[in-house]
């Protein structure tokens, strides 16, 4: 199994004006190559530096990655440092001369300058990868064992030239194919999901199953590395299947999806419109949901309540129960879910009412503790909600612990999601 | 002026499950105590290379800092290493061991085991960082002229001894003293701010006047180091007067605070309530105010008017309106606004409607464009709305380049606060 080493070239990352997202995208795409990684190094744009750093690199790994210092100007030596490392002369490259001219046609820059032709020349013998998001081209090189690649700082080129040059590159020298789906749980918490999926990760090598930490929720990635794809495919398949059946109600995407947009496919599907009646969230809910392209097709409206006056007037809370038993409640809770179904032309409807601190928990309730509703149209109901005789909802009351106003407010918007899904999907509470 | 190298210690760093922000947060600290950062290096908790990673950074640098790697598992040896390096034995320290005992008895833990004693030895000498937030310690230890500081690993636990121990260690170390500003400019490209303010950038040593990339808005931190830090602060503002001469129009923090804290702020001072009517942010726009611990004193209701139905039944926005114009115009904007503050308690309603892309350019607009309204009470009107006769309302219309979706949005989201700022300080539009 090889192993690599990633190189971000950048003053701005050593000032800590920008925080170096490229390394953790290229080790974990490395990682699913079958790529080990060794280190990450951050070097200015300082020759001796880069030179000390690129000589440590490539004395220990088999593959060395850069990202940054491909510019076009005298501060990017990214380069001529591998270059002259790897004792490759640069020469001209006629295509990447004639992308450069086409690109500063476009934008209008016809006799840009000889800074800008830097950019043409590249080591002899490399293969090239040209940018199609931007300017600089990036290469791989080989000698005496040792692979280079150098890729563009800015993350979108990077991430582009990643996915549609290096992988294929990587992937066509090695002779075994990799097939990995990423795993999203919801509602169970990172060691009990462990210990449920125990039987596929114990004495398990391949597929492996690694969980990742995630905020509010676990994922867990299945891997296979075999001869072909429909091998290693067909594996993590059946992995995932019993994944299903050792933890299937808390999983809500077997591909890496965001819970909202799971929420807004499964209402596609389905054909169902939603509405949502946010207090403590304050809109972050409609926020995640209208995140989604096309969600118009599904997100009917949002009432952000967010004073007592507000769920009185936009969803016919009474005020009667507000002063009984307060903001924070289940009665007031389901007075939103039905109040927001009545006012909206949605199939289904939501509400949270809760504590997102650092204040509030002076009603005789905690930080973190929040009330969830839930009202469809259509099925026989309670009759309590104002227009909404047909309607039923169901309420829960559920705590996190606190973690900070900012991780309260998102832990509910997944527990909204996993509401619509759960009742989307039939499993009710 | 000293110099320092960056080790992040973590296995999950090198998966590319974490990205290391440490990194960033720390050498913008190190910046602001004067030292400048060489190197940042991520290493897993392999011994070997470990050991070469500690050696490259000491032979380089003045000061090396490590995040991570001192928990309780024999996996963490950042201590190990660095005293190992450094010749400094470990000894028992018998307040980290207190302390140590004090947490677990805290969480119900009374006869923890071996590993979790592992923390309470620290190297000879050095001078302990007792840990506030988590139950590992960090320490410095000079030794030959080099100083190496070990940090906790959680981004939380880390921060919170850099600000508590760490700056004042090394602040008292030093014969000069650091005080800093960051400006944040919204409403001009970053080339036209640097412009703009060329003449305190230009020529200029202390203090310096340095730019920072950000997300649809600009940031420029004011720093100097002085003597005192009397004479510090006074350099900086009136750097900082300077700068509101030169470029005051679009500055609406000089403490770093994000907008919508502005305008939260801003609210408060005046006593005023805000309302938002929501089209193409679909929430977001409430979603950042309420981020805002203390923001219902200020925001009352939010109307996530997503689809057209919703924006007449909800709004009061004429049909006629909608068809005649679209409902991504001038005339719905205003109705929105107007109606937006009808219908609340609101002293002032914003109000947007856009196309936030990928699709929605079908209608003739391209993506990008948004108009936006602010309706106030109060003030002699044009009575076009119901209910709102004594209100009046401004709608613009403004285009950004299409930079994908959720960028769009956020775009929205900074112009809906730069709108309700300038009600508010009377710069109107």
């Amino acid at each position: 199994m090889p192993n690599a080493s990633i190189v971000a070239v950048g003053t701005e990352l050593l000032f800590g004006q920008t925080v170096n997202t490229n390394a953790a995208y290229v080790s974990e795409q490395l990682q699913l190559l079958g790529v080990s990684v060794l280190y990450h190094f951050t070097v200015g744009d300082n020759p001796a530096r880069m030179k000390r750093t690129l000589a440590l690199a490539f004395a220990e790994s088999d593959i060395v990655v850069t990202t940054g210092g491909l510019g076009p100007t005298q501060d990017d030596i990214t380069k001529e440092m591998i270059a002259e490392h790897m004792g490759a002369p640069l020469v001209y490259d006629e295509e990447a001369k004639a992308r450069l001219d086409a690109i500063m046609r476009d934008i209008g820059r016809a006799n840009y300058t000889e800074n800008n032709m830097k950019q043409a020349w590249l080591p002899e013998g490399c293969t090239v990868f040209y940018n199609n998001a931007g300017t600089a081209p990036g290469f791989a090189l080989e000698r005496g064992g040792k692979t280079a690649i150098a890729l563009p700082g800015p993350p979108r080129e990077m991430k582009k030239m990643m996915r549609e040059s290096v992988i294929p590159y990587l992937s066509q020298k090695s002779d075994s194919v990799i097939y990995s789906k990423m795993l999203r749980f919801y509602g169970i918490g990172e060691s009990a999901l462990e210990t449920a999926l125990l039987p596929i990760i114990d004495g398990q090598t391949d597929p492996t199953v690694a969980p990742y930490a995630k905020e509010g929720e676990c994922a867990v990635r299945v891997t296979s590395m075999r001869r072909t794809e429909a091998e290693a495919r067909a594996a993590v398949e059946a992995t995932v299947a019993r994944a299903r059946e050792l933890a299937g109600a808390y999983l809500y995407s077997e591909d890496d999806e965001e819970y909202h947009e799971v929420v807004v496919r499964l209402l596609a599907e389905k054909g169902l419109r939603l509405a949502a009646a946010e207090s403590c969230t304050g809109g972050l809910f409609a926020g995640a949901i209208t995140a989604v392209a096309g969600s118009s097709a599904v997100f009917d409206r949002g009432f952000v309540t967010y004073s007592n006056a507000s769920k009185t007037a936009l969803l016919g809370v009474p005020a009667d129960v507000i002063e009984r038993y307060g903001a924070v409640s289940e009665p007031c809770c389901r007075a939103m879910a039905l109040g927001a179904l009545a006012r909206s032309d949605a199939d289904i409807a939501v509400a949270v009412t809760g504590i997102a601190g650092p204040g509030g928990s002076d009603c005789g309730k905690p930080v973190g503790t929040g009330f969830y509703g839930i009202a469809r149209r259509g099925a026989r109901g309670d009759g309590d909600g104002e227009g909404a005789s047909d309607a039923r909802a169901e309420v829960h009351e559920k705590y996190f612990r606190d973690r900070g106003r900012r991780v309260n407010r998102q832990a509910a918007v997944l527990e909204l999601c996993d509401m619509v899904r759960k009742a989307i999907e039939g499993g009710g509470r």
